[in-house]
């Protein structure tokens, strides 16, 4: 066992590097994601079916509540058994299977050009930045209140790093006015990022101004736009059992528009959802379900993402915890649940802790453990969430990329061929010799295993000597560096003064408040 | 998706706590682990059995060297082509065949007790603390050469911990004397510990040593010992393709005496081993399977361990890296050639960064994810490994100790009945309330969930005010409270006295020198 250890060192690779030709790069491109691994599950096929049917008595037998009443209207309408006094639907069966078949099973999302469109569904994964957080945090300036310039630094990083398939809402821009904030985010997301956006949904007026917005930068007239899925929003439902009235009017704008709502129960079990996770995992089946309805009752065939986001909560003092067991396991079923209802589904990568300590990184890769084993196609938050998504780490943001992309790099395809299997090489190295200088290692040795860029694999003495860095430290610099090299991509300027000519009319007349 | 963050806080839990009988506390027993997962594949079936024959070609072709004279003599009477001049030994396929055939599938390693024996093989899983670090490391202190006291604290630690299920060779006790340090580490083991504990292979001398105060401590004669397995060593191959003395001599003592030896070939990918992870696989098979015939042809049925260690190095430096990208595929890999010989199987948890870092952190992480998917019944250096295995620290032993049982928790069977389903809560809360003090809630909070004890899940502000800690400024305190505490299992004193007479009169007669 005493060899057990960083022995490698003691021979020098390179000594024969001079004399062969070294074989390529090492070329990377994480952009179209498969996963190679079958589905982790925890429950049987059985079983699985019958969390389907709990989940159906729920919607029968109990109800959601809908707050809005142009759904209520709309539920009636397409045969749901509504009670407008108490604003309750309550859903049989066939409907709800009428709308799971009537889902798409696998959408593509278009970004500004071929290279950033993306696919949910099947294998394909797509991961994205930390959602909704209203602080941004970094080592220099600790936590603080999110800015425009924070939201924006985020959308940067999130440009330059091809694991970050999509944007993301990331930070709230809390100096920006709320009528107008969703100009600035939008601005920001398609005029720094060819990849597609995020748009909240707070209310009609606000949704409509960013669907203007995308039709504006994608050069698409509002029918084309009804086609061509290309900006995307999160609805939560208020668990348990309630949507509510702008969440509802999302899911109705986004599925009329064609585009895509994540549909995220917000289901933490002993808190808004049973305290068993099977059990949470059936409120989380209901409530997806009767928004899905809401999905298809407005246009059949609307692009929906089956949304998990089940958890467990601290039992003493109510508050949520993630990347826990109970996380992993509850993410490794609902990509069952998923499956069952053939759509594609969403994970997170969150952690609770309030720095980038240990636990801000065993909590989050369990997590991207969770959704990889899972098979989700979407993992919202994957990058820079810590503080239960109270706020966005800069460092973490850069730390999270480096897993992501190890994650990428166990994704890849496994060559298998003669020279891979290297008899040849043994046979050349022989007992007891060494493959640094080796024909067979000198073809390879430069693209031959992932390289990461925040982990430092230096010798304690080489390492104390560049000041004994952290990786939260190291990461410091990187997005530093990342920041300061950044170019906005090639945007057509044209397209961007009409989209500041509508901002500043929409401006001009009070903007669009929130809604709620 | 503004409600994605910690929002369960705002309800607060146990309003309704007083009135109704709280169920039973959490209990956990985490010392019999089964993995319920179905193992990852990286290589379908063919390309298993093609690396299997690779490996045969190799030891057919090419041979091993074979350091140890009295190994050339055993395997010359075995039947394997034996060149005594170069020491070079070539194995046809069905001496090797024959030596797979007859090790057993199953181990029963013994501790003092029932309750600290432990199953390898199958889907059991056991975990071990770090082995064979020079160094130990910590908040107070920092890195320092190993010690008796150091050694002798993380045998408490292993035996404090449940998750923990045999003991290991830790730290390096630098302050004893290379020819009576073993008596030392024995004894440690022995008298602070129930579980299996770890024997060095540094020849005969040294071996027949610890047999001795096994048999003593265990209350065996020596054929009892030779039927009961209770002690286990690492052999590590010099790779490439070589058997140095101590390991050779190891593998016939240990296999005389029917105790386990975890064969780990020492295959870095790019320096000890070909640069793809397939060749490394390869070279990791041979080197296997040809000690494999030492301990067969030493005692038939003798209990052995497929133990895999492949990973990459860097290739600029030559220095090796874990928790890599490569490390996890080879796990899985290597999960795969176990099954197909059918033996248990050894995999680590390793991590190269120099402090306990975001790095060290998601570096185990991946690592032990590859041992779990990929079906490993032993963990090795699974907590408290850093800097490349050169250094123990005590921080990084706590917290992957809460990775492990977050791990353990995650393997736990999965209950499914009616009551789990929570139908009947769900109707008891309806829409829009919460689960906080629901009669399902009320009977199941105290059990339902994992309790971290090194995750922090208060607030920013309930964190600030407790002085901001990391986790591992909070793991600082927790072993400091654990080594505090600690109480040695009661023990027979007459043994203890037997022991150290034994000790006495080794010593007095010069110990026994480490042979290489």
């Amino acid at each position: 066992m005493a060899r057990e250890r960083r022995q490698g060192g003691r021979r020098r690779a390179g000594r024969a590097r001079d004399a062969v030709p070294a074989g390529p790069e090492r070329a990377v491109d994480y952009r179209d994601l498969r996963n190679p691994f079958e589905p982790v599950c925890v429950y049987s096929d059985d079983q699985i079916h019958e969390i389907h049917r709990t989940a159906l008595r729920v919607l029968e037998e109990l109800g959601v509540k809908i707050l809005l009443p142009d759904a209520l209207q709309l539920l009636k309408a397409g045969g749901v058994d509504v009670d407008m006094a108490s604003r309750m639907a309550r859903f049989d069966r066939g409907i709800i299977e009428h709308a799971i078949a009537s889902a798409p099973s696998m959408i593509e999302l278009r970004g500004a050009d071929d290279q950033t469109s993306t696919m949910w569904g099947g294998r394909h994964v797509t991961w994205c930045s930390v959602g909704g957080a209203p602080h941004i945090s970094d080592l220099d300036e600790g936590k603080r209140p999110g800015t425009l310039e924070a939201s924006e630094n985020i959308i940067r990083l999130g440009e330059h790093f091809d694991v970050i398939h999509v944007q993301s809402p990331n930070v709230e821009p809390q100096d920006v006015a709320p009528e107008v904030r969703h100009y600035a985010t939008m601005r920001a997301q398609l005029t720094l990022s060819r990849k597609p956006p995020f748009l909240f949904s707070r209310g009609a007026p606000q949704v409509r101004d960013g669907f203007r917005m995308m039709q504006i930068m994608r050069g698409l007239s509002e029918d084309d736009f009804a086609q061509t899925p290309c900006v995307y929003t999160v609805i939560n439902t208020n668990s348990p059992l309630i949507l509510d009235i702008p969440m509802l009017q999302g899911l109705i704008d986004f599925a009329k528009a064609g585009q895509p709502s994540v549909i995220t129960p917000f289901t933490l079990a002993g808190a808004m959802a049973p305290v068993t996770v099977t059990g949470a995992l059936v409120q989380q089946h209901a409530e997806f379900l009767a928004a899905l309805v809401v999905t298809q009752l407005s246009r059949p065939g609307a692009p929906v993402v089956y949304g998990a986001f089940t958890s467990n909560v601290d039992m003493k003092s109510g508050a949520p915890a993630f990347g826990t067991p109970e996380n992993v396991r509850a993410a490794f079923a609902s990509g069952q649940l998923a499956r069952l209802v053939d759509l594609p589904w969403r994970s997170s990568m969150p952690s609770v802790s309030n720095c980038v300590d240990a636990q801000s990184i065993y909590e989050s890769q369990m997590a991207l453990w969770g959704a990889t084993l899972g098979g989700a196609n979407l993992v919202l938050h994957a990058a820079g969430w810590i503080e239960g998504g109270l706020t966005a780490s800069l460092e973490k943001y850069i730390i999270d990329i480096e897993m992501l992309q190890q994650m990428a790099e166990l994704m890849q395809p496994v060559r298998f061929d003669e020279a891979e299997l290297a008899f040849e090489a043994m046979k050349e190295v022989g007992s007891g010799g060494h493959f640094f200088g080796a024909t067979h290692t000198m073809e390879r040795y430069r693209s031959a295993f992932y390289a990461p860029f925040v982990s430092d694999w230096s010798n304690f003495g080489q390492w104390t000597e560049t000041g004994a860095k952290t990786a939260t430290e190291r990461a410091n610099g990187i997005w530093k560096q990342i920041l300061h090299d950044f170019e906005p991509p090639m945007t057509d300027l044209a397209m961007i003064e009409e989209l500041d000519a509508f901002i500043a009319r929409r401006t001009e007349r009070g903007g669009a408040p929130p809604e709620s």
